[in-house]
């Protein structure tokens, strides 16, 4: 299979490398606008071929499928031309800036039979899966609420503001973690240097009664990535600071019960404290994870574990959000929706 | 000076005891309803007189001022009547449940010249007096947004929810170290057991941009008690789980400057990071440093640190907060209000 | 049961509290040479009786058990006091300074065949008797080493040095998990301001070939508690800085086997890496389970846990390991002996 | 400037990559026994030229000068082969295996006017380096004691033990920051699971009283980096593990002072706790920095930072703490030397 990669900035190197360790890798073209990347890029990957114009990388026969790591602006018009040209599509994240378009290149990758994977990278870290596997055979019981902090000095964009950087990270993982619908979005932002925010706060409601809350900040001076998990039996906490205890598991939980004791209160919250424990994660790169993923995508021609069902979810609820940072907190309800197809299948992804 | 002290609960013989210690404090009467506690409590303290009725214990001429301990529900009727015996009135945060209260109580406060104070224990903490003096001399710049997360396994309490309960504190902190009007308010919480909030976020609009958020949970697998206060030139970290470093001050900062590099991006954000330190705090118990400003309030008759005024304003957010969770996150504007008389005098604390 | 306690500096006032809360003790005669603390005692306990003059307080027929807890030079001369007159004892870690004296309070105590118990207090954290309980049930498999760092900027005494003082904690943490004889010890120490060591290591060779490392520091800008226990199948760490996760449990070990792949390596060392877990732990104060272990001793007629023999020990690997600091770390061996008697029975508590 | 570099293992591609990124070096020659490496080696850089056998590459007259990144039992031959082919060299720590091995290549760098390094990296890195700036500038007073503890789950040596593979990284750390004479050594280890020793306490005394006592251990189950450095001033603590705040100075210290309180006790000890501080850090790579640092001696003929004194002086006292486990801790004196020369010019550095 032949790969081509159409953006080599910050993150390229390490798409580039993790596509070469896959054995069904023959060959991947790099192109980036800018004649120094390219430089950079050949000295790294001396096996590498090179071009500086993208139409050119979508032209070629030879090349099975596109990688678009460029700014999120020109997603929607690199994926569309790719389909057209017949690729499979990986595209970072986020999938698009509108859901309109979103919802376009479902309408497109379906009629092309073509792959689209959304890299929402976390979703193939280790941490994230044992999560998943833990929830997965209900250890939290009913998981209740999702809590999550992602803060640091960080990098301002010039094109997107703090949410679309770093809330599709967790949306992502509440996604694989939690199978509900999304109903109603409600955030608030601070643009205090220029009109980007930098510091974002969002509200979810979700199908039955579940509800999650997300921190953005560009402008924190300590590094947090943390999220919590309750859950009416356990609850769970994934700490990425960690080296090694990325995930712990409390068995602490409240139960209403009954009781004779207090005539004015007969029902009362009970408390149950028990052990933690801190479950091993795998140390794989969750790169290489989503690169094989995007080829069995391929190769069995199913939906990806982050297709473009998922990328549209998040597309959706950070435009509301946005939409209601806007109005300082307005709810916005988002539109039900519900896919016939799925990347190249029409079977829906259980 | 003679104080009566109502509502022996929990938080009872750490008042006593504190009591206790200030020199000018003669004769303390305890007044709660529950035989086991007033008999606890005589153990403890032997010198102490007890009487079960509140109402006995106001009509007493000996005392001179009064703390209510008790239930927030309470707290009106009970500051009310003691305000109209001619004794000077602590009370334990919040100050009521509904702000129209607690402005009858400035209005009676000011024609019984007597002192109101609410007991923001915080405020009167070293860590809290340290950022109060670091944010005073303009260390962080101009300070822009203020987070705050209070979350730990918590005891439930059957009248007044998590916010109610546990976001005083950080409005209190919040009041101190920035002097601005809030204005508007937008809230979300979550009652998973029973129709009490377990779980609630608040995001608060003040003057000048300056924005806050709360979050507030007792549905915590981990305690946290962390503030950050995000200023132009430093950043400030206070966390209230470490044993001696409870206070950060970052070295840390952007700043938007013009630049000729790069054309299409003429303002760019820079980044400054330098070093970390962490302050000496004084270990002074708070309560005891409380109680000593409340009696040097009656005897100098000065408006408290934390007086009506501080009060009522914790009060109107968390009633603007609670009306905003109830209609899903819908923005309540604060209605502007000045007060002439603060206290026992007209001069505005500054 | 009535109590004498001689000695009430620091400690003095937990051990009154304590005491004062188990139903079997009805008197309690305070004693110390400074008037100043009777008062202050007084304060607290109003209930106490007080004394300036130990021996008045050993005269006492109605006196059962006294509590020494003087400076350690004392502790000899009053046991010994307090044993011929036909009281029971509790006495503060160390036993005492040289372990001919705590030789002659053994034989002392099977004469009169009253109980004698040391104080300490680690033994009787909840922390401690967790991990006593996973010791015991094998989880660790074969425990090889430990290692404990005891590290502060620390209270120095006049009278003994930081190896007398923070040490006994963790042999007797060592003797309760691993019942192995101590073989021979080396230590070194620092002592930069005074005559007295601020600064000590010892290494503690046993029986099987287990060793023990003691690190013990006053002159430590940060407060480090923690030990670790490595066995052959898990490990244990225990962090007494932590508050709620003071022990975990590390599925991780090291297993040699033979490999074909290899010729000149054919023994290698293979690693294991599972699951980390924190064991829940009893929050009750130790001083507390320690005055119950002292009453139920003499009322049972039977040894204590933390007896004549486990105190003992520990004098003499202490009195050693100061033989060794003077010499710069000579290896000094432990003679050997078996007691007959323990407390009053003549039974070796297994 | 051409370098050669026999030993291509787990260290290997690191050194090949820093040394390319210097701009003197024109040429690298890899050479290993192992074809495999070789051929992975080959895949990252495709510009480099390999040999199988070092005796190729020494005769090689275009190489300037050879990096030795083999087992530490082979390094005395090559370093001493290609002194003799009169190469310039590099060498990893530890220098040799005995100290007669390390002064003959004392001799015969002298003889041969080359450099020779050792590469003691932890000194290159901007933690170390910004210690060194604290000390040098007296801001901790007179150091008095160093305290290292270097622990983790480790991969076991075959050839040489814990303290072989862990100790040099702390007395080269040591030696930069207190240029103390080495007097004596006594130490302690423990070989469980064959005859290396995976478990090791290094106590040393050096000149004018200063102590410094290194911890080692490949059976921990937590990883633990961390220095503390004792002064009269002030304390620093370097804990690697940290992210953002390696080495943080406590303003904390004792002094004694002479008091007319305490008639028994006319010298005490004060104690004094004020601020702490973290001072930012510089980022760069420690192998790059030793890279240039070794390129630059060459070029200007001047000792480099970790030539054959310090390699020389941490294998000595390696060898006699060796010396000291095989006798339980019995003290080995170090005898006293001077070097007339080091590296290419007589100059001892300062």
């Amino acid at each position: 299979m032949n790969i081509g990669i159409i953006g080599l900035g910050y993150w390229g190197p390490n798409i580039v490398r993790n596509f070469y360790t896959l054995p069904e890798v023959k060959i991947i073209i790099g192109c980036d606008q800018n004649v120094d990347r390219l430089k950079l890029i050949k000295e790294k990957f001396p096996q590498i071929r090179l071009v500086a114009d993208s139409s050119e990388l979508l032209r070629d026969k030879s090349i099975d499928a596109v990688v678009i790591a460029t700014p999120v602006e020109s997603h929607f018009r690199l994926a569309e031309a790719a389909l057209r040209s017949g690729k499979h599509v990986w595209i970072e994240k986020p999938l698009t800036r509108k859901s309109s378009d979103a919802f376009q290149l479902i309408d497109l990758a379906e009629r092309s039979k073509k792959i689209v994977m959304v890299d929402h990278t976390f979703v193939y870290t280790g941490a994230v899966r044992k999560m998943k596997e833990i929830v997965e055979r209900g250890e939290l019981g009913i998981p209740y609420y999702f809590d999550s902090v992602r803060a640091n000095l960080g990098l301002f964009q010039s094109d997107i503001n703090v949410m679309w950087d770093l809330v599709p990270h967790d949306l992502s993982i509440l996604q694989l973690l939690i199978n509900k619908k999304p109903l109603a979005v409600s955030a608030h932002g601070l643009a205090k240097f220029n009109s980007v925010e930098h510091l974002a706060y969002v509200f979810l409601y979700l199908e039955d009664g579940f509800v999650a809350h997300f921190t953005s900040n560009w402008t924190s001076p300590v590094k947090i990535r943390r999220i919590i998990l309750g859950g009416t039996k356990k609850m769970m906490l994934y700490d990425d600071m960690e080296t090694d205890e990325k995930i712990k598991v409390y068995d602490k939980g409240l139960t209403l019960e009954s009781t004779e004791v207090d005539p004015y209160n007969p029902l009362q919250i009970l408390y149950r404290t028990g052990d933690m424990y801190s479950p091993k994660v795998e140390q794989k790169e969750a790169l290489g994870v989503a690169a094989k993923e995007f080829i069995d995508s391929i190769v069995l021609n199913r939906p990806p574990l982050t297709g473009l069902r998922e990328g549209v979810d998040v597309v959706r609820i950070l435009e509301a959000a946005e939409q209601s940072i806007k109005s300082r907190g307005k709810l916005v309800e988002l539109d039900q929706w519900e896919t016939k197809i799925l990347g190249t299948s029409n079977l829906v992804r259980t």
